[in-house]
Formats: C-alpha cells, sequence, structure tokens
C-alpha cells in the first residue's frame, strides 16, 4: 500500500515556523504528540468525510476537525442555509431574527433549556456557566474533575501550565471521576462555599481511557448537588450531538442545570450555546458577556439547518452504529496480528489504545502507519465519527489497518 | 422627516425574551443603555454603510458591528476572498495555507511584529497576552487603566460585576489614564512582581470622553516598562486599523510589546489576532491556548482581503478625513440650535456628548431622535466610521441632526 510523504506540507511549515509561534498552534502544540513526519500539517481542502492535504493526499478524516463536523464537509443543506443568511446579513450593528429561531429551537430540542444564549467559543460558555453559577448562589468554589478539559481559560488551568499562576485555579477542586465520596468530601470541606460542580457527560482525557459514568452515579450527583444548592454544569461542547440530540445527559438519564454546547451545533460553522432552566435566566441576564462577533447571523442559520438534519436523520444513532461497526473490526484485524486494541467511550466518540504497550509509542507508531496511508487517526485524543462516514470508508480503514500492521512487523 | 416605528421588532423582542436572558445580550443588556422604543433590534439586511431592520427601516450605521465593519457590509473583494477559501475548506483538521500567510501579512505590516497567533475573539488574545506576560516575566501582577475594557474574562472585570468574585482580579491594579506617577507608584507597590501593563493606545471608555495619550506619555511609559523588564501589552482590538494599519502604536509613536488585534481585521468574519516580537516566541510557543474553530480558513482569507483593501486605498486616511467631515458639519449644526456637542477620540472612532446636560439624557435623546430618522447613533459608546460612509450618507446625517434637533425642542 502506498504510504504518503508530506514536502510541500514540510516547505510551509519552516515558512510558518517564522512567523508563528511554534509553527502550528492548538492540538499540534506545544511539544506534537503525534510523530510529525506521518502527518500532513496544511489542508487543502475538504468534503464528506474527507480531506485532501496540499500535497494532494487524500485522508479518512477520524478527528472531524476535532469535531465540529458531524455531517461531512460541505454539507449541502447547512452550507445552503449559511449562504442564504450571508447573502443578507451576518456581524452587523444588530442582531439577527435567526439569533430567536435558534433560541427557540434549542429550547423546544432540549428537555433541560428553558432559554439559550450563543457565544464563539466552548470556552466562552464554560466561563459564562461558571459565573452564573457563582452569581447565582453567592459562592466560589468550583468543583472540576482531575483531568478534565473546559478550554484554556486561566480559572481552568492546573499548576505547571505556562502561563498560568496558582491563584487563576485557587478556587478550584479537582476530584477523580466517578468517585462520589470525594465529591461530597469536596463540599463538606468548603461548606456553604460551593458554587458549580463542572463535568463532562462521561469523562474523555486526552492520553488516557474514556470512562463512562458508573451506575447511578449522576443520579446521586444530581441528588446531591441539589441538596446543597450547588449548579451542576454539564460542558457537552465535544459530546454534544453524538450521543443525543436533546444533550448528552439524557443518553446517561440525569438533568444538569446548565449545558454547555459548541462543535457540532453548525457543523463547523462558528458558534457555541450556554442553555439553561427559568431559575438561572434572570441571574445570567445579569451578567454582562459579550465578543465581537457573538451576534454573527451566519453561524445561526446554519446551526439551524444542521440541528434539523440531524434530527431528520437521526445523526447520533447513525454515528454510534458506524462507530461500532468500524471498530469491532479494528479490534479484530488487530487481534489477527496479535494486537489489543483497547476502545473506550462512545462509539460515535471513541478513544484507542493499544494495550500491547503502556508508553503509548507503539500505538502512536500505529496511528501514525494508518495516518500516512490515507485514515487520519491521532493517538492521544479520542476520534470523532461523523454521518458522511460510509461504508466504503469503514471497509478502506480496515484494509489500512491491516497493511499498518504488516508494516510495524517489519 | 419622517420617524420609524418598530412594530416587527417589538414582537420578535417578545418571543426573544422568553427564551433568550433579557431578550437580548452584549451591548443591549443587562440594562438597556439606549431609548429602546428609538431603536431598532433585529437586522434583516446591510450593504456598504447601511443595514435595513426587519420593519424595513433603512439606517446609516455608524456603529459598524460594534467595529468590525470597516469597508462596508457586502464588500465584493473580502467576500470574494472568504468564498473562494469557503468552496475549499473551513474548519477542518489540519491547519490551511492561509494561516501561515496572514501571519506572513500582518509580520510584513506591522512593524514591531515577529509573529501571529490566530483566535477568535478580543478576550481570546487579551488573555493570551496576559498568560505570555505572567510565563515570560514568572510574576503576577497586571497594571491597567480605570475604565479600560478588554473583554469580559473574569480577571478583567471589576467588584460589582456580576459573576465575578474579587480573587478573579486580585492581581490586577487600576491607574488613571495618563497618570505617569500612578504607574510609577503601582510598579513600585509591588517590586518585582508586575509582569504586564495593559491599555489601548488611547482611553475609551463607555459613558465618558475619549482621552489622547498626553504628550510624552507613552514614550515615558515604555521606557519605564522596559527598565523593570514588565510586558507592554497594547490592547487594539477597537481602534485597530482605524489610526494606522501598522498598529495604532505606530500613529502615536511608540513600541508595545504585544499587540491584540480584532473586529477591523478581517470585515465582520470571525478573527482576532495577537502580534509579538521574536524574544516572547518560545515563551508563546509554550502556553496551549486554543479553541474549536481557531483553524477556520475562510475567517483568514478575508482577513488578507480586507488588509490588501485596507492598504490600497489606505483606509485609516480615509476614515480619518470622512469622520472629521461629519463632525464638524455636526457640530455646527448642534451650535445653530444652542447645543454644545464635544467631540473626543479619533474622528475615525469618534466619541460624542452633549455638554449642555451632564446626565447624558439629553444626548440619549438625541441619539434616539437621529436614530429613528435613519441614523444609527449610540450615546455612550465611540461611534465608528468605515470606508464605506459616503458624501452623500453624511449630508443625509446632517439632514437629519438638523431635523432631531427641532424635534427635540418641540
Amino acid at each position: 500500500m502506498k504510504t504518503y510523504t508530506y514536502e510541500a506540507s514540510a516547505e510551509l511549515f519552516k515558512r510558518a515556523a517564522k512567523v508563528i509561534p511554534c509553527g502550528i498552534y492548538g492540538h499540534y502544540s506545544p511539544a506534537p504528540c503525534i510523530p510529525i513526519s506521518h502527518y500532513p500539517f496544511y489542508t487543502a481542502r475538504a468534503e464528506g468525510s474527507r480531506f485532501w492535504d496540499i500535497d494532494g493526499n487524500e485522508f479518512i478524516d477520524y478527528m472531524c476537525a476535532y469535531g465540529p463536523m458531524v455531517l461531512g464537509y460541505m454539507h449541502p443543506a447547512v452550507d445552503e442555509a449559511y449562504q442564504a443568511q450571508m447573502k443578507l446579513a451576518d456581524s452587523v450593528t444588530g442582531a439577527s431574527p435567526k439569533m430567536v429561531e435558534l433560541a427557540e429551537c434549542l429550547v423546544d430540542l432540549i428537555p433541560i433549556a428553558d432559554w439559550a444564549f450563543f457565544a464563539k467559543n466552548g470556552a466562552d460558555v464554560t466561563n459564562y456557566a461558571v459565573m452564573i453559577a457563582r452569581a447565582s448562589t453567592g459562592r466560589r468554589k468550583i468543583i472540576g474533575i482531575s483531568g478534565g478539559y473546559h478550554g484554556t481559560s486561566p480559572w481552568m488551568q492546573s499548576a505547571g501550565h505556562h502561563g498560568a499562576i496558582d491563584d487563576d485555579f485557587a478556587h478550584v477542586t479537582r476530584i477523580p471521576w466517578n468517585d462520589y465520596a470525594a465529591l461530597e468530601g469536596a463540599i463538606s470541606e468548603h461548606p456553604g462555599d460551593v458554587a458549580a460542580f463542572i463535568a463532562t457527560p462521561y469523562h474523555h482525557p486526552a492520553f488516557a481511557d474514556s470512562e463512562m459514568p458508573a451506575e447511578g452515579y449522576w443520579r446521586k450527583v444530581e441528588q446531591l448537588l441539589r441538596k446543597n444548592g450547588i449548579v451542576l454544569i454539564i460542558d457537552d461542547v465535544r459530546c454534544g450531538f453524538r450521543l443525543d440530540l436533546r444533550g448528552s445527559n439524557e443518553h446517561f438519564g440525569f438533568k444538569p442545570d446548565l449545558i454547555c454546547l459548541c462543535k457540532a451545533l453548525a457543523n463547523g460553522y462558528p458558534i457555541s450555546a450556554l442553555v439553561g432552566p427559568e431559575a438561572l435566566k434572570t441571574c445570567a441576564a445579569k451578567i454582562f458577556h459579550t465578543g465581537s462577533y457573538w451576534y454573527s447571523a451566519g453561524p445561526m442559520a446554519a446551526a439551524l439547518a444542521c440541528l434539523e438534519e440531524m434530527k431528520r436523520v437521526n445523526a447520533p444513532k447513525i454515528m454510534m452504529e458506524k462507530g461500532k461497526k468500524l471498530l469491532d473490526g479494528m479490534v479484530s484485524i488487530a487481534r489477527n496480528h496479535g494486537y489489543d486494541l483497547k476502545v473506550t467511550g462512545a462509539p460515535s466518540m471513541p478513544y484507542l489504545r493499544t494495550t500491547n504497550d503502556d508508553s503509548l509509542m507503539l500505538h502512536q507508531q500505529l496511528c501514525g502507519e494508518c495516518t500516512r496511508r490515507g485514515a487520519y487517526f491521532t493517538s492521544h485524543h479520542n476520534w470523532f465519527i461523523s454521518t458522511a462516514h460510509t461504508d466504503e470508508d469503514i471497509q478502506r480503514t480496515w484494509d489500512i489497518l491491516d497493511d499498518a500492521f504488516k508494516a510495524m512487523k517489519k
């Protein structure tokens, strides 16, 4: 099987290294977590489940822009709705009627939502959720999960993170996932001062297996928080719309106070949302929180079309089924080669690890070998399935995996 | 002269109030700063210097989406570049070559810039600038200006802001604008612990006159900060590209370490940027700072075209001249009616106040009367001029102002 090379990407990266810190930021910095010689850096175009790099190599994309792509790149219905709005108005002095329609759509779709608020980044709404929790309770402490990620704002950082100071997260207590006793302990350590508990619907850290909630965990947590007047914030930025369109909490059978949405909401157009209950609406209204492009109407029109399409096709069901098929086959192919591929997390957002090597180096090599054959995988982060991944994509991915294992044995 | 009414806006606002905190957020919340009966809430379409609300009323827009619109809504060259990129790829797993081109373009244009970094909101880059300052100095304190605005992140808030707690801004010291002695004092109060001084190029608070830097202020400040190893961060989010394309600091003759850019960078497409010097590049690279759509290529292509067009026409010069013409005429018309209109700030970004009434109520009424005649003004915030404002717009605005004064006398 042909393996890709990346001459154009490498050349452009040299130029980039001169004018951009680290050459490239985000998931490829500060220390690249991927064997970079096996990966393309620059994308020329994208369509459906695939993208093409600037060397002309074609990839089945299992990172989906790290989540936003949910219906396939260049989705006709979403793009058409976006373009129709862009012909009228995008970022203008006044808001668009699309803002009201989108809020109504989310309130209609999401059981816990009586209102919605729109911004750009996931962190814009995790920030806002924490501000609402603090304002509504008059308390300071935030309890989060060790290894949980809610954006890169200073209060969400932890010791050792460049640029954050200890006081940034002095009021943030981290507890282990699925540890109800630790939550009780953290609450009693700060009597009457815990404003919020923030977590993802299930635990999906980087560099570690995903962990589902233990049986009864969320119901017990919900009761404990209600009893103590603590706001339950669910960060559904990554899982959102890949488990249950009504909020990933519905998949697990519990009710948070606030849900943070982003990524898959508009199939890649930049928008995030916070939804919440009537009881927190007045408090939310008192907080001044804004950004330069938060009224932009194009992404709101795209979100309306994306939600409509996700409902029409039952997108989470499709992604769960496609994910399961892909992963079952991959595990089986690995076994044939004497490797154990461990799959955790939702099939629509799986985390994979090769258990034969605790250092992750073997798994890194495997993902790199697959990527340079055309199945784009990262080794340290969950993947994303979209409704655009076809049976042909899956078969091709199996063939690539098989060939990658053969190459690794050489 | 016909005055507008807003039946459709009012109806839609009723629906919005049910599903959005405060009905509408941002500059129209929590307490509307404008006499809302005189203002439209919802925009149907926009083109050039004008927008139309959902009641069909037409406005000459002097808020320019609160800054982003700099070349006119629906600018052909910018939109064409954007659309060409969107046909290829926007938010994809890998970055676009446009990211490198845009970084090179900014490094070429802005004298202090050796590198550039891109995000979505202004606050994304003011946050990042502070993190770089803290990481590079190993210090904690940030000195800012009283009334200065750098986004709504908790550390940028102050006492009394709903959702912020005192500890959020415990390391932020606010000093008066143009007060060199206060800066010296703040530095000596925290020996060896001041990481950064953050300010706008000139002071443009809400609800108060803008203030230009005093003669020699910035040069003295620059020297004092260099002597003490303190990072100088210029928040050019609002002024950027309306005073000098090379950074508003060039207009005033000084050199900051970091410049935060946003708004006018891409004529409304969502992007912000931080630029800085070689000396801070390694430090910047060590900080993990990212967001869901920060690679999106469409806005980068739009920024390249917007910068090209702003250079081609010398956009700041046009906006300064148009602003001066508009404002000179307005002051003169006011004088004819016995009112004193005080103009402060750059002519391309003026702040106006009717001095005959300290409460701002008279000025609020004036702005409302102009708005409901088709010249969209706010009373508590600086306005924005674009290159798309025509001589016909200016004449029409003068006629509107004249009629508004007549109506106020009744």
